[in-house]
């Protein structure tokens, strides 16, 4: 094994999917994982804490949801911002509509990989409330707005994994957020 | 021990609350529950499967909200279900401060008892989005919209127990969903 590894997080994690698709998740472990890749279990090991982590870690999606709230223009109206974030963690699953599906039936099969998921998107949810107090939003106004994009982001996601074909999220987003808005307003 | 035990499950579940606040979770055993009760170990788990399930089993919000939104009057606006379905949550806590400060308190300290907390609040919106589907609304409308009154929910709770006084969650709920309303309008 050479000590140039092109893309080793990359293979370590399609390797991973694949065999917790064909043998299970509970049966797979690092070393088949580090095998199928062509790497060492070593390799692995500098780039996940364990099997688990190969499904959640150094996912861009909160950075780049919170940097996009975090810097929309100051005048942006609170839906515009909240847009803003939702059109960037749209953007990053553009081409990866066939992994996210798969690693979703995964995850979708094991209770504790579900806990771990919603853990993420409760976390999700804080950042973009401190962005949005950042932005000068007051309480509760910041927090509820941050749930909201959340669960227009969770609501999007769900609908976008379960579409015959590959659609852009970009627009389903943006959709679910003017629905939301339907949704709430007083008639 | 007497046949008789009145209000069993209450008194477990006090004595359960009282011993995670004084002695930790992890340290707490069934028995001392028991023990502090003044019941056996075999009441206590003819109500609970395990010292978990006290702070979980038996509230009656999920019922109570789901109920309230599938009994709405067919022709109420969208906005008006989920409101009936948050008055319902909320009236189930009054009077219920102090305990439901002290619940929280023992869950916030433990990973494990957050998840399971999040898991609750996803069933809740799988059962809310239900109920919604039942009076007729379409997808992805009815998810949407049971997220959005758990989003309410939780950011209402979350305020109503970190208050300094006990004050009616019901008009905090309502608030909270007219806010949302504003939040997600187009300007």
């Amino acid at each position: 094994m050479g000590r140039w590894e092109p893309n080793a997080r990359e293979r370590l994690a399609e390797a991973a999917l694949q065999l917790y698709a064909e043998q299970g998740y509970e049966r797979t472990t690092v070393a088949q994982i580090a095998r199928q890749a062509g790497l060492t279990e070593r390799t692995f090991f500098r780039h996940y804490a364990d099997k688990r982590e190969v499904l959640f870690a150094g996912s861009p999606l909160q950075d780049l949801f919170v940097t996009a709230v975090a810097e929309a223009p100051a005048a942006a109206p609170l839906p515009d911002v909240l847009g803003a974030g939702l059109d960037a963690a749209a953007a990053m699953f553009a081409g990866r509509h066939a992994y996210a599906l798969r690693r979703q039936a995964v995850v979708a099969a094991h209770a504790e990989l579900r806990e771990r998921e919603l853990i993420k998107l409760a976390a999700l949810a804080a950042a973009l409330a401190g962005a949005l107090r950042g932005r000068g939003e007051p309480e509760p106004t910041a927090t509820l707005a941050a749930e909201a994009a959340v669960a227009v982001f969770k609501v999007g996601f769900e609908r976008w994994i379960t579409a015959a074909d590959e659609t852009d999220m970009v627009p389903l987003l943006r959709e679910l957020l003017d629905e939301l808005g339907r949704i709430t307003a007083r008639t």
